[in-house]
């Protein structure tokens, strides 16, 4: 019900658009990134609408906060035909679209319409988990699955994967063959692809537990050993130099992190997303 | 992975079988009762296997924990199928299952079985809330519509709603053609209902949410106004009088209850069930 | 930013009006109820519009959220006169007010406008503290004193003081001199009053402390031994058979309930207000 | 570091005497009461000096605040010493102990030098457990065999258990042969020992865990189905009306309750005994 | 009502005293810093009294806890006054201060007095925020305008803000005009302030959310991007070989940290810093 | 009663053990660590078996775990026997040691075996506190001396601490004399350890708060200013280059961590460490 800090535009005249998709029904161990959404919107209202590091403010972007989609708790693939649609409206309206998960599962609803578009499209996932599983807890359709799928039907050499530090063997052996695994720490891997990326349009999905727990405690899977938030925010601003057509933001659970931190987090990298592309 | 208090008798000797189903796919605004069965567990531990009051130790009643049901997440229909094959195994095997939920759209599955084995059985439902939407949030298939599914397939005069306090204009219309619910506080009510469940084969449905929120804090929709944990315990002891053939606990949300007592009074109650049917 | 269950009626139609009063300043021990609003509208909205027991549904109510009240932080009187302020504004445009706070000095400024249009008024406290306190920490405006602040300017015989077990002894004087405080419990209290309340407009001002703390972990002052929010929700009921003009909702902190069952009972405890006076 | 409320009389003028036992060595499942003493203080400073409902104040009670007894952690029977060697001076000094613990089983080091003195003593234990175990967990010494040590020392007929409602079937067997438990509710079994305990000097040991887990969240193992904070003040209450010489309060574990309320319901208790002894 | 580590001695023989501001009066989102002295003290407990990379032990510091302001809770002006009276006496009997916070407004109190006294003072404020602006939600005295206040009162040069990363607009352009703000991470801007500071007495300000939210969840206004505990103590050992005058640390809110590492970062700060003065 | 992440295999068949060791009976602040095993044993199931990093997996371990050593709540020397017969028996097995704690004084129990067994072992500490104390609190066995204990055993250079940045004056020179204290941040040191430590058997003794309070909460005694977990797991990766024999983690109390990530971290080093061995 709250809206994200300065997304005040009205849909027509906005360039970006907030949407969130409160779905976390494939979530094995600690659910409740459902509640990502709001918290993100809450804890926006703490920051600033300028970025002094970014030099840019709010009033620029011309943002909107259009609300949460209208996903039917439990139904995965009604859920994920949804969010298709409001992707595909996003970019017939010619929007910027900044999605607040929600389960990473979303992304693939949410990046598809994106390639049919842009079919020279990058996709980059800084995650800390690899999430090319062939199926997990015997569901094909799953958080942990979900760039499995998309590799399935992108373009070969479309993916790029960052700050992964969890996979199973299997999952290692397929991002190999894929050639998807960027090597190094985020910031690090980040620079390295940047001249590669500035020759296409990109999409950036965002799963929070790419930071450290420490950073980001309130996450479904926590996996130590992750970037600082200062690391994170560095390599974020790079994006600047791209051209960003779509962001999505996952795996916020605000019951496993009582100070909010995790929220204030989520909510600093979306205000920055706004102020880079407006 | 562990077990519910001295519930260690093997499978084939146990006359009583704890199962879990770690189910919240459609919860709408806290989840985290997919945890629930882990929580109840391990609370058990800090009980005794005897009960003063009741008389009896756990020691003569023979039960098994069979652990989990392996439920794929955010596929209502397949974890219901699922569940309802659990609860014929059940059946079939001459079993009397103490299913932990989870959310309370799992007695869809669990309870249907029992009707077909018993068509004179009695479905008692505790509950802060009468669960007998048509839909909810687009569903049918719902925690919040629960009872009016099986309302739609049962025979009339067969489910009784103790406890109730919350309810759209539309289920208490409902209900009173029905005639289900039970008026009076849940102690009274199912002291008036003793003569005659007695007559009846019956299965009781517990949503853990009935308790005043005090009591149990843990669940994903608090409705203040509800029984102490005294008073509930009592009422359930009223049980030993009737033939009690099966029986559920639902929606332990372990995420919102630091404090742990929502478990532990969750723990107590299936103890005491246990104790009862041994 | 939220709005309370169902309040979603214009300012100009709406009958009663929720308005938020953020406002901890003079807090001593635990702050944080200049929260409160906005936990008390997020709670609502896990429960229904209707309520079983009271007959009513807020459809009928047209009640209207007219936000939060500008309060400056940190200064007191000039926070007390914009209180002040809106409730003559609302008596003015023939309102009923549900004021949310923040805490119970917020009652100084919106109470005394009520006396001014009705001469007869009886103000309702229902309370763990006399609050008659001549001043407190050095201060004579305080969540400590506001009763006795009003004692001084309200007519003799108009104050009604419920559920109080926590008061000095020169407050237990002070009161016995004003012939305030309604012995027994809160119920057997609200039932004595009714004959004599029925004969005059009536106020009620409830600080949340009234409830056990059991019941209402996230105040600021907790005070052992109070009702269950059975017994509170009960003797709010009998508020149906009285002339209600004005209604507060005080000292609701949640930082100090992370399961948010305070925010729960308090939610309950408007829209049942609503419902009543609609 | 902090004091009891109110309890800054020099130990020499003292009539009552409060002491921390921040002990919990022996504590199975959840440790954590050795906190228990400081924030019992702490939030006793939440509470008035006066109560109105017993019409005393604490300004009369000359109560010392004497700090923690420096027991070695890890080691049971040395600690045990200790408390006892403090029990005994605080007898010798003609004071009114008070003790904080910790767990329970300081209890058999604070109440032995008590029978040394008053050989007609009775020893009033309210608990949610019998803690009459012939060994735990291996160890004669346990706070869940305090009462069976102490029932191998004390005279025939001295132990009575208030509020029990958690045993194993020997201990419920060994309480018949000794007489010891009290049938009913805490308030009902207060009353109907009050004649017997009038002609007796009598120490009391209260365990909070006697109070059900809603109204004391932050205690080792809590127990669901007991009274209310105000049935528990109110059988507290009746103490006024006998010779008591000896109290203690144990159990509470603060790490398990963010809200606090358990510690404020212990000075609740402390200060209503203070005033009652004073 | 606790003493900080070791600073037990008397007023007159110490040399720093450390003293309590327990003020929030303005502070806008999470409300709570009034409870940070306390917090800090309870948590200093844990330290040892020598930091083994200062070479130093608290035993030299002599340092005196003159506990806590008496400041009237929402009188904003009343606090301030009181605050510098505070400070005044403290630089008259030649005394080193260690302000715990409470807001960062009280550093319009204690500051000032030191300006008079030095009028070559320089400032250094550590903060994630400029604390620049004219004015905050209507008010020209909060938290959010400490800063702006200062400037306008202190000598031009004397004022370098370090940790910077939260500014309006206008703050940002103010600041640049003043030249306040120091590029660079917070060890970087130390290090190069060193010989420029090295000629002026030094006061120092430190808004504890200036580390990052993972090392400081406990904060009113988290702000992602800040450095690790591990930098600020390096960046604040520097101090040492400066001639420090006077120290606030402020912001710290314990309800928002359940884990309490924010009082261990603050102790330790203010530990180390009675080190380095003693 | 859980097991840890894939150590499934029969003991019999197991290269590695893990082998819960539940006590703190000396822990002076925060206990709960003896909940530590069970939190780690949870938190695994959340990370993969194979490590990216690394380039194994679980499978390849063969581990077994052992359970919990059943250990006498408070009976400190008692404890210390089974655990040292433990590590006897685990030795004679020919099985790698992880030993899940529980406090540090443990190591007492767990290392001497090994010295017995391999006279030129080196013991490498990793710790925030020297744990170098003649005695605490009165007691010589206690966890802030168990490295003092354990010096006065040993052969003279066999013990390196590392990552220590609390200590007394007179403990850091007491190691001084020892010559144990191993200069530089974490990984620094055990880079500069590495070829000293490559010729001999090591046995590596992990106090999970050297890691920065930030990445571990849930502990005892939080000290701020240590290394990230990133920094901690490569240091940990050295431990591939050495001939390690044996391991224990200890000081995890997961009371003061709601978010679960010490847990998380401290899982995550056991399963590198496993993977290691294997």
């Amino acid at each position: 019900m709250a809206q994200f800090l300065a997304a005040t535009a009205p849909y027509d005249r906005a360039k970006a658009v907030v949407y969130g998709l409160p779905m976390d029904w494939t979530v094995a161990y600690r659910p409740g990134c459902r509640l990502g959404p709001d918290a993100v919107r809450e804890a926006s209202w703490g920051l600033e609408e300028f970025c002094p590091s970014l030099g840019r403010g709010m009033a620029d972007s011309a943002g909107c906060d259009a609300g949460d989609a209208p996903l039917p708790a439990g139904d995965v693939e009604g859920s994920l035909k949804i969010v298709e649609q409001a992707a595909e409206r996003f970019l017939r309206d010619n929007k910027f679209p900044v999605f607040l998960g929600g389960e990473h599962l979303l992304t693939l609803g949410t990046v598809r319409p994106f390639f049919a578009r842009y079919p020279d499209l990058a996709l980059v996932q800084l995650d800390a988990h690899a999430d090319l599983r062939e199926e997990y807890q015997g569901r094909r359709l799953s958080h942990a699955t979900v760039m499995r799928r998309l590799s399935e039907v992108l373009p070969p050499g479309s993916l790029y994967q960052v700050g992964v530090r969890s996979a199973t063997q299997e999952e290692v052996e397929y991002a190999a063959a894929l050639g998807s695994l960027v090597p190094g720490g985020v910031l690090q891997a980040m620079k390295a692809l940047l001249p590669e990326l500035a020759r296409r349009p990109l999409y950036v999905s965002l799963d929070i537990d790419v930071a450290d727990p420490a950073f980001a405690p309130g996450t479904g899977s926590p996996e130590p050993g992750g970037p600082s938030s200062a690391e994170l925010l560095e390599a974020l601003s790079l994006l600047g130099r791209v051209r960003l057509v779509g962001f999505d933001l996952v795996e916020v659970a605000p019951p496993y992190d009582p100070s909010g931190i995790t929220a204030y987090l989520a909510a600093r990298v979306v205000r920055d997303v706004l102020l880079l592309v407006a």
